[in-house]
């Protein structure tokens, strides 16, 4: 069945977006709030993650299988919320199916550059994000001439899942990472891990005011909003769509830990149901 | 009762943040992303909204009535997350209490004139605030060479309000708002009204790429994360805070108004009650 949106009530298909685990919600969130008549169907491989230390090959697989899962169940668009999915597997990803495909690099970067006054860049994220230059490619593809200083904060990943944004612990953790990138003068700091938006207050403070942060997540819901009105795939239905939350993990754990993330003020899923994809573990 | 942040669990008082209405919530809602521990008490004045057309003196009144109601409830620090509130009451706030007074307007100003490359800022905000010039005059303070051109977009808050962000009615008044302000060159945008963050897919993509859109909102939540930080205010307990939600006008309608802005996977207030503030109409 071909669904375009051409309708009076438009495409109601699902937004597919998928994440090694719960980080890709803060990009959940971001599309809720700028689409909030478009439903979405999110699977966490939850079971498999971290997809860091894992070799290439293997993550491009889970990729492809969680994208096949997602384009059976009918969604319009593919959202790769996850750096290390995309590092891996984005132009796999983009030549399987039939529907467009959006990532988190590619507009983080676009976003850098557009912001930076001064040529310098850093760039904050995973061991894997940073060691895999991803960033660095996608900013010298768009301007050669700015600078990228990178930096992994791999704790910072375990604070915000425990819900810690601003302990002392964390604050002496976050000197020590970002120290070297603000001696190095960047006016610019890509977030290019989808947990850190919840980190950006106490980013802001240990790089000073004049630093821009550019959260990818966000970047990447504008893209989103971009792709659907261009491509006339919006829903125009004005009852409230219907999320789903799919996890190849726990089903409690992944509901306490997403608190976090779809907002603190949220009590229970609601009208999402948290579900269980199978895939080979 | 004097209480201190030195303790074990820290500075327990809630942070008072207010507004003519609703629009306040998206400060509300960056502030948990960045401080998930503390308590909020909001105060939407729905019963007098709106408080553009009012003069301001009578804003002024209402303003510190509402101030003086939430200090008496042992608030920490205000947060006015209101721009007319703003415009008319700032400094008799911050003189009238011995608590922190956090705005909106001096960190979206601060962080336009951190972002803009070519010195051409644009803002757009209700009639009130365009008309009132505040942005101009904040941002004249920190970089008098800057630039800005204003624009007031009256029907943006409306359409936010019933949950629309992409009809293409608001597409077109979003190209009729917006075009001066492209054709003028700005390179960055202040969304001067908290009700415009939900708009900045719109904003974007009609804006064009290159240029950077400053939420007052997650400016502001930045500086309440350094404000409590640097005075020692934090809440250090690990318990989940209790929000509490406030308004002057009717109950139900602010709880459905709500959903937009506290994020639309929310169902029901949860542990937050919305009660009455006793007020003069």
């Amino acid at each position: 069945v071909v669904v375009t949106g051409s309708g009076v009530s438009g495409d109601p298909r699902p937004l597919g977006v998928f994440d090694s685990g719960v980080g890709g919600l803060t990009v959940v969130r971001a599309i809720v709030d700028l689409l909030p008549g478009e439903p979405i169907l999110y699977v966490g491989d939850n079971g498999r993650f971290p997809y860091g230390p894992r070799p290439v090959e293997q993550i491009r697989g889970f990729a492809l299988e969680i994208a096949e899962h997602l384009v059976t169940r009918g969604v319009k668009m593919l959202v790769v919320a996850c750096n290390s999915i995309e590092v891996a597997a984005i132009s796999d990803l983009a030549a399987a199916h039939g529907v467009p495909v959006v990532g988190v690099i590619e507009p983080g970067a676009r976003a850098a550059v557009r912001a930076t006054r001064n040529g310098r860049v850093g760039l904050i994220g995973t061991e894997a994000t940073v060691r895999s230059g991803a960033y660095d490619r996608a900013i010298s593809a768009l301007a050669p001439d700015v600078d990228v200083l990178s930096r992994a904060c791999p704790a910072f990943v375990e604070h915000v899942e425990r819900g810690d944004t601003s302990s002392d612990e964390l604050l002496r953790r976050a000197r020590e990472y970002l120290g070297p990138l603000r001696e190095g003068g960047v006016d610019t700091l890509i977030l290019g891990c989808t947990h850190y938006p919840m980190l950006s207050g106490l980013i802001q403070l240990v790089m000073g005011e004049d630093v821009v942060l550019v959260s990818s997540a966000e970047e990447t819901a504008k893209d989103v909003y971009a792709a659907l009105v261009s491509a006339n795939l919006l829903r125009r239905d004005p009852a409230e769509p219907r999320h789903e939350f799919l996890t190849t993990g726990d089903r409690e754990s992944f509901r306490r830990i997403s608190h976090h993330f779809l907002g603190p003020e949220l009590r229970g899923v609601g009208t999402a149901a948290v579900g269980v994809v199978e895939v080979a573990t």
